[in-house]
């Protein structure tokens, strides 16, 4: 099932996409999906209430799926060829913890949403990902039952900021300087749009073999597959979860393939139109502006 | 004023304590602060509606005054004197910004609450932190307004995991890695207590003047001044609105005086119990399990 959250006469509500042509969407209620991800959406067992309504999908502007998160984490470092294209070695996972970060709620934003360029970069860059959102809250949760834990899939764009200038000269000769600029640079407002839709876990039978694309003004930038991921999915939800209590609404932006700009000096401007893909999840389109 | 969440009866309201001897609470509604500081509460020209009715401080549960922040920013290396116990060099302002990162809605926990000893570290230290709470959403705030977005302070805890460990022996040569190690060490569950009040903005006339204390089981370990801040509550507000838009109900954890227990190797066991004061703004009691 597609969960959808949306905007329809200015009011967002939330239901499900009802067809397999994805032109109707059938009205569960007012308000985005937190709700419904936190009455158990997605995990084993829940079927939807009967819907209010159906109305044109043309008709509704579609949000974020749970456009507030409870926390929004994201994974650096997690595909070997991304990290090669960035001058890194290879990571042996067996001595390696995965690389996790926070991005602050102010960071997301809708499918087809504009993103502003911020006014501190003029590096900014795309990263397609496959965004993990947490369906049933635990700590200390095992790989095995991992994904059990999750209520879906989206596609998401872990939008970077690779330099941060803030109108004067730094020391940016010690590595502390530089990874709170790395981190600031994930910041800015809109760089974590996600969408379009919340399909649920059971739409997805194995996360880890799912191809991820991304185009910038119709020019293929990334392609890669989650099978490449160096943690996958439960790995990544496991570890997250021994660090700290995972909630519902919850969301994991999971790493992303090689193909980003920086690899070849190539930054986003103004109207630049990124386009992400992944197999069953649909489109995320955003420009930035 | 200073406004309180707390628990009566089992149930979240919120109000303000009635009495210069902090006796008597005055009952404003239900929930915690969050919708009060949305409407601005603390902020210039909000007054409070008239209480429902009054209740012995004694008979309800404070809580944090935001229970769950839209953000909680943080910030590395405020105070000089904390950097060069760790071995830093003298920080040359001029060339250098703000080093925030942000913690997990999960790390916030209540006065007098207990805070799990975490499994992933034996290194748990305290950091002693006034709490900016936002009142006005902005971006690119300039520093001269910036304290006009703030509805008042808190007493906080930045607790810090100093280690992680992860049960494998792992490669930690690289500096990104000990830094991912480093913002982990942020997140557990209740490592960011604060409160007991929300003490409104108002009542600080110079938030760069206030003391601020830790004593770890009656010992005093940390002992300075807001004075010796390296960026201003001001600064503070400004930079991180630079980055990103902050809201009413994010909240900034400014940095910690000397003190640290990672200074003298000493790390925090099971019932110690940590104490900080700042002037003004009440006392803060947590002890770690």
């Amino acid at each position: 099932m597609k969960l959808v959250s949306y905007t329809r006469d200015g009011v967002t509500r939330h239901g499900y996409v009802a067809d397999e042509a994805a032109t109707t969407v059938a009205e569960l209620g007012d308000g985005d999906l937190t709700a419904l991800v936190q009455a158990g959406a997605g995990t084993t067992g829940w079927q939807p209430a009967d819907p209010a309504a159906t109305h044109p999908l043309t008709g509704v502007e579609l949000r974020a799926p749970i456009t507030r998160p409870t926390k929004v984490l994201a994974v650096a470092a997690n595909y070997q060829e991304h990290v090669a294209e960035g001058g890194g070695e290879p990571l042996d996972k067996s001595t390696l913890a995965p690389r996790l970060f926070l991005k602050p709620g102010t960071s997301v934003t809708n499918p087809g949403a504009d993103i502003p360029l911020p006014s501190v970069s003029t590096q900014v860059d795309w990263e397609a990902e496959l965004v993990v959102v947490i369906g049933r809250g635990g700590k200390d949760i095992p790989v095995e039952r991992a994904l059990e834990y999750v209520a879906g899939y989206a596609v998401g764009n872990d939008v970077s900021a690779r330099s941060v200038d803030y109108g004067y000269e730094r020391d940016t000769s010690s590595s502390a300087v530089t990874f709170f600029d790395w981190l600031a640079g994930k910041w800015p407002d809109g760089f974590a749009p996600y969408g379009p839709y919340l399909v649920t876990a059971d739409e997805v039978p194995d996360p880890q073999d799912l191809d991820v694309e991304l185009e910038v003004n119709g020019t293929l930038r990334q392609k890669g597959s989650t099978a490449d991921m160096i943690f996958t999915v439960a790995e990544l939800v496991s570890f997250a979860s021994r660090l700290m209590t995972l909630e519902p609404t919850d969301i994991i932006m999971t790493g992303t393939p090689a193909g980003v700009g920086a690899a070849s000096g190539t930054y986003l401007a103004s109207g630049d139109e990124m386009t992400v893909r992944i197999a069953g999840l649909g489109t995320l389109t955003n420009r930035v502006v």
